[in-house]
């Protein structure tokens, strides 16, 4: 990431930063989302009257190639480092795409780094905002980090957005406790949040690594996605099955959703079946139970 | 005040709740308002396209009676505790006579009890909302009793309200701090918020003797009102010294507001002049200097 201090605006979180880019005069839509992502941030966006239009996913991650063919789209709201849900990292070209869009026409992109602190696999995905800090909006908040507990969240601004951005937030501090943002620094500062986090992706780490494996050994036949970072899998299922094994599970008192949730109304891209296995929340105690509870419900070979 | 526990919804202070109300489908104005308030509700208020239609003052508090005249509104913003800022309370005929009115048709009385915690020279003043927890929705917030700084504050909802407000809230809590929630909690739990109470209405009682005596020594031609509770008093002044004084005490550092700034645009009853006098910000080793420099620029018998 590329900034200064002074372009880094604090928030009471993700969905804030979207209130505020969008609840006001900063930004418009339409907006160009991924074909699969959280409904909540669509209905917050919805709820600012902002039309959505979704791009096509494929193994690379968004088809920001598709960018260019969406008229009156000016900005577009990306999980570059891990796409939500699917899993996988933009393609490098994807990447380089997305910035060029935004550069020819005042386009803008929205970067949604949302557990970039747990990659497990490989080196550190960069963040697009190095490629253009002008034409990208960082976002981060501690939601995966620390927890969604507490309302912390920033965006890091290309310099024209700054006073707009500022002037929506208001002059007087409404929204997020200042304690915490004290309490943050000092965990910052002392050290302990980067300690927090190694331990922390060790923890997960170890846990995505006893899914992969359990699943590998029990369901050899289904393939599991989006594992090199984040707290959550996609274990892809036989076309049709999604909602059966959702289903099931719940019987079995798993909480597991299928992707059928995450995707976009107007996505045009084929459907795909699979599970969202988010692997941070279960107790420690109950984690080989829950791994056995969603072995037996899956479809067989 | 009357409520239970699940009539109560935590916010991030009052401007929040005033966004929770106005800001979608829960109310709507035209609202009426006092002729004297806080610039910054009104700016919300606007935010929110909610035109406000002043009420009058006189020693009695807000012309509640007036608001039977009003065509179009149907909620009224009233500080009863404490008028802000000019001082007295609500008189108990004003109370009954807004309870009347909201009752007569269908209308909703929001009680900003802003600093109700520091009442000094009487009985506290016991909440409007008292008087019919269906018409009134009662709003407090820890700005005034710990520190603007912390982020949290508190609806007590009339029945109807409570979906519509927790549906504009949303399922997710998107502002408010869990830790800050939890933390205030135990501090009210272990009875510790009471001790911190009693020993800031000490304090403050002190600083106001001090601000009174010191005024009745050195301007006894001028008179201070709003005194019995609170965090400010106000100076009245002759007509027309107003912004030379603010001036003159800018010129001494002292930061202190006119009654101007706080006068509803559209009110209609006469302009007072007036200072408005929190005492509550310097530091102890100040207080005395902020006093002198204070008697200094007021304008001679």
């Amino acid at each position: 990431m590329r900034t200064t201090p002074e372009r880094i605006v604090v928030c009471a979180g993700f969905a804030h930063a979207l209130r505020l880019l969008f609840g006001g005069r900063v930004l418009r839509g339409p907006l160009a989302v991924e074909s699969y992502g959280l409904a909540f941030h669509r209905a917050v966006l919805a709820a600012a009257s902002v039309r959505t239009v979704p791009l096509t996913l494929d193994e690379h991650g968004a088809r920001t190639t598709e960018l260019d063919g969406l008229k009156g789209v000016r900005a577009a709201l990306l999980t570059p480092a891990h796409q939500f849900p699917t899993g996988g990292p933009l393609h490098p070209e994807r990447r380089v795409a997305a910035v060029a869009w935004a550069r020819s026409g005042g386009g803008l992109i929205l970067e949604d780094d949302y557990d970039g602190e747990f990659r497990y696999d490989r080196e550190p995905v960069g963040a697009l905002q190095g490629l253009d800090p002008e034409r990208v909006v960082y976002l981060g908040s501690t939601s995966k980090s620390i927890s969604p507990a507490l309302r912390l969240g920033w965006m890091v601004l290309p310099e024209h957005l700054l006073a707009p951005v500022l002037a929506a937030k208001g002059e007087r501090e409404a929204w997020t406790g200042v304690t915490d943002q004290l309490t943050l620094a000092d965990f910052i500062d002392s050290g302990h949040y980067d300690r927090h986090l190694r331990r922390m992706r060790q923890r997960y780490r170890d846990r995505r690594d006893r899914l992969v494996a359990t699943l590998a050994a029990r369901a050899p036949h289904l393939t599991t996605t989006g594992i090199a970072a984040g707290l959550h899998a996609v274990l892809h299922l036989p076309p049709g099955t999604e909602h059966a094994v959702v289903k099931a599970a719940a019987r079995q008192s798993i909480a597991l959703e299928g992707l059928a949730g995450y995707r976009h109304p107007a996505a045009v891209m084929p459907a795909r079946d699979g599970l969202v296995i988010g692997y941070a929340t279960p107790p420690d105690h109950g984690y080989g139970a829950a791994l056995d509870a969603l072995c037996r419900v899956l479809p067989p070979a």
